[in-house]
């Protein structure tokens, strides 16, 4: 249930609101808007009764039910987009965002040298996988905290903030010392005690779409992280498994303005995972700038033959190039700029 | 398995070629191109020999072998795009096609008005269903021979060629009377006799994807047709089976590029099967044209939620003229014009 | 909606409520039972008020509406189920029918001693198919009316009826000629001029379900085929298509208690297309029996490893004697014996 | 690579070739058998030098590849089917066993009850879920270590092992305190973390396939748990996500058969979630164990309608009676005996 307030009602009235709820054992919400504040309502309990009292409260416009399973993901609860600001780069406002970087850190070499080429060709944010889920447990895992370390220096090196994956939720608070964003990965996206604990962290999270998860299970993935507090999610399509043997995953381009109705936080498009080939990357990337994406994720990797883990799927650093190359016209014709990270900007002007 | 013919060699060589693989119970195909001829073997027999024998014959730069089990349909077979000409329209070129109509031609006032508008918008070809598949067998199954009759009265007035559905062999030779292009629904898309019969038409067919096709098993069906000398086949991908149920079908957009890369053959998309939702055709068409379709194929409807069949897909006639706005600096940003119809340029320059 | 007449009510109460429905411009289709009779009604109309008429008529118990799309083939409409009588096999009924023989008709030997090795070890009803759809336009598409004719020699020979497949409508006369029971194949389920043409034969009918069929579209598309007057129609489970790559297909079980509850119609197994591996046929054919199946169809072959297609999937002539071995004690434990063609019985004594 | 003994090899001889693999840097596991022991190589190293070089030990019958991606779970690896001995159960050997219980554990009163009827019916395993995974933040969690300390009664109560969901890594010890088996959720198949944590664990774990997991990646998740030192891992085939709607899962019951090809673990089924409708539950169970399942699990529920999770799915007590009943026919068909607890049967013997 969402209360709608007047335009001309002031925060006193929502805070009288939020009481009144809050008094019959429910939670509220209050979201100031430019226009017109509104107050959700989470929880059961008695709300044809909870409707009629608000209804009758000073500067309430209307209360309108939510017809979602998910409450605080939905936009119909918070009808303007959400904004992430990482402080130098926004995500789900007008700019278009490109994460890019190599699917496992490897080396210092590899993650410094990625870096610098991804910056300078326009990326936004940094990505890398310090520990990696693997389908087989005699495949390389990931470098664990030392892979942390080496993507804190790809920072220092090019100012972008970095976005790597967290398996479990013992290790939320080591990888969120590191980390701008924290990933949650296909697999993980039902691990539900991992989805509490990133809702108490203070990060933005980053969560992919499940293999074979529904869009209403991925919003009430969403919804977990969020129930605890947590706004700051941004999704990601990366691919849904299919009986198509063509493609590693079939990337779900609908899922993209379908979401952008159904919830207000951002989303963004992972064209290596969901096509699992180097080729189709790019053509990928720029249909899913046309269909509405707030982002790109994407695999980039000096030398992507010998890299240890989705090399098939990795851009080399040319390949990004010309991706970014590609993408420029796209986003001028649908209006986007590509967004521009401030503290990169600093850095390349102090150099 | 394929010859290549040097740039230098004459079309007797080729031939010559040809004759030799004739010789041994195999068939040849001579494709002339611009920079070198190439001569395709068709057929299973002692190719090892054959490759010696022919390797040695003047002209001949070198044999290659085709890894693909559909051979005329492959790129390696035939290197250069085909472009079908329907006279006034070419498909397959560098303009973007847009196909536009009702699913199901209904009356005469529809298919009038549907046809003026979406020409006058910027459709190049029109589209509308005489002969219908429908799960049910209760539901509205099309006007038939009557739908045919109306739907050249709708190219005499808007001067766009014709794409209709041809659902059994029997009824090929009529439809083909009077349809521009002859459309292969995606239920029938494995439905041999049928494929059989349009390849001795000689009307260009649209090939839809079927429902959970792989792209193998699309391109061996476009086989089928060639296989009977109708090499103007053009692919259509509408959306895969999958379990998600917040759309109608998943539209495999990947396929698109992947499709450019395994055949000549020209592929359009289908946003409107592909999502089954009005509010995600227009984001979609954008991205299939990002992706690097030769057009789109759209349902149209003067009063959409009066649809006799899928109402809920349909853009309205405001809604398409939308949807050509907003594809026109997508197609300036990839540097392909949209495809004019020269005969409607003729009707509308004497009205 | 359904017309449940009373016990006592006689055949002439049932024809007078048949002769109120048909005044209104609806169909009615009179089903006479040993307990009580019912009248279904097909059509649309004013079902309200014809409901509120009927219910005043003498022998009429209860008018009860029809939940699902299909009505002829619904549960709801007819509550008996329905028993396929071949003359000497019984289908649906609680004999346990096993449909065996090649994949394709490849010679007479080949056809003559699968006949009498199947039908000795206690097949009841004999498969092969004449006309092959096969993926690719290159591989082996069956002997055609030479395979019709083969088929009746194995006929003659063994005295079990066949199954054969009928792959368009032009081909159902010739077809129907040779064959006891008309099998529609997985790729034409949904091919309506096909199954509308079945629908006006005299034969029973094998109705496949196609590879991403729902199991409401596949009810549907019997009631295509009902609806032109034939109700001779079994069901036949052989696998949808999933993500897993391990089996051709997903033999999905699970469907077959569930269509004996939505339909009164016979639902037979294939495990053969349904695994793909010859070594799972008889572990999911046990299991089909175990889950109520009304029978099996299943591919053999003298040399499996020599077949001209499905080889991996068919059993030897000695693999399916084991299955009927291993088969037998399930029957037992279900209650159900296995069926015995009576022509075969006496063309076994007179031998 | 495995090494086979020779028949009349001592098991110093084994030693001797685990002794001379781990100089290499691999691992070796020595598995006695009956009628010969192995030894399995674990690790990437020269392999093709190692092979020679054990050849030519006493007592190496030969040298075999293991062709699978995993090992310790293939059947190459391991010939002999590994049984899993609770003390008063065994799974995997002769004996059919059913685990059945509450999908939750919601108070003493539902766990006690349950647990005495589906005793007295014959289960030979308690399950019941403390921790739940549920899609919904807002839905019912589970009771928790509460509902942990219920389970414990309901094993005083009835004398059955009890087999309970763990949902991530920091809660294996206190869930491992109780559990005489740790069930791992479809959702963490690939809980990587999780995997490893209860392959340190001493409790046999029953690992579900995930939602759409093939068959390798499960068998892969079992080595996951196996490669930490846990090789008591028993499989369950619980449905696979497909585009069918009229079940919840498509239960993939060729699994089953083609499990026991590939590995030696033991497969049960789970027709409670593998199908969502308690009508089916039964004839699915029926076809587990025909396709040769070494057991099931049952979700039962005294109230299946008040159920707080999972109630659709649930069978009444008097539903699970009637399974046992309708099983005992078709384990006497397929020759297994049911198993009996060994405690329960003291427990009976002594009320």
């Amino acid at each position: 249930m969402l209360v709608v307030m007047r335009s001309d009602a002031t925060i006193r009235d929502a805070q009288r609101v939020a009481a009144a709820i809050e008094r019959r054992g429910l939670t509220a919400k209050v979201t100031p808007g430019q226009e017109r504040s509104t107050v959700g309502v989470i929880g059961t309990g008695p709300l044809t009764e909870l409707a009629r009292a608000v209804n009758a409260l000073p500067g309430v416009e209307r209360v309108v039910p939510i017809s979602r399973p998910y409450k605080l993901a939905s936009r119909e609860f918070c009808p303007p987009s959400t904004v992430i600001d990482l402080g130098n780069v926004r995500i789900g406002g007008p700019e278009f965002v490109v994460i890019a970087g190599p699917c496992a850190v490897e080396s210092r070499e590899q993650v410094l040298l990625t870096a610098r080429r991804v910056a300078a060709a326009g990326a936004t944010v940094l990505r890398g996988g310090a520990f990696k889920p693997r389908t087989s447990p005699y495949a390389f895992q990931g470098l664990g905290h030392k892979g942390l370390r080496l993507l804190e220096e790809g920072r220092r090196e090019c100012g972008l903030p970095i976005v790597t994956e967290v398996m479990e939720p013992g290790q939320v608070a080591a990888v969120a010392r590191t980390a701008d964003i924290l990933q949650i990965g296909a697999r993980n996206m039902q691990n539900f005690p991992l989805l509490k604990e990133v809702g108490l962290a203070k990060q933005p999270v980053l969560l992919k779409r499940g293999l074979s998860a529904t869009i209403e299970e991925w919003l009430m993935a969403a919804e977990y992280i969020m129930n605890e507090g947590n706004d700051e999610v941004m999704l990601c399509e990366r691919g849904i498994r299919t009986f198509e043997p063509a493609t590693r995953n079939t990337l779900d381009l609908s899922a993209i303005p379908l979401v952008k109705q159904l919830t207000h936080l951002p989303i963004i498009a992972d064209p290596s995972h969901g096509t699992g080939h180097r080729n189709l990357v790019e053509p990928m990337a720029l249909a899913a700038a046309a269909a509405g994406a707030d982002g790109l994720i994407v695999e980039v990797h000096p030398d992507p033959d010998a890299a240890l883990s989705d090399g098939a799927q990795s851009l080399s650093l040319d390949g990004f190039s010309h991706l970014m190359r590609s993408l420029k016209p796209i986003l001028a014709a649908i209006g986007r700029p590509l967004a521009v990270c401030s503290a990169e900007r600093a850095l390349l002007a102090s150099a």
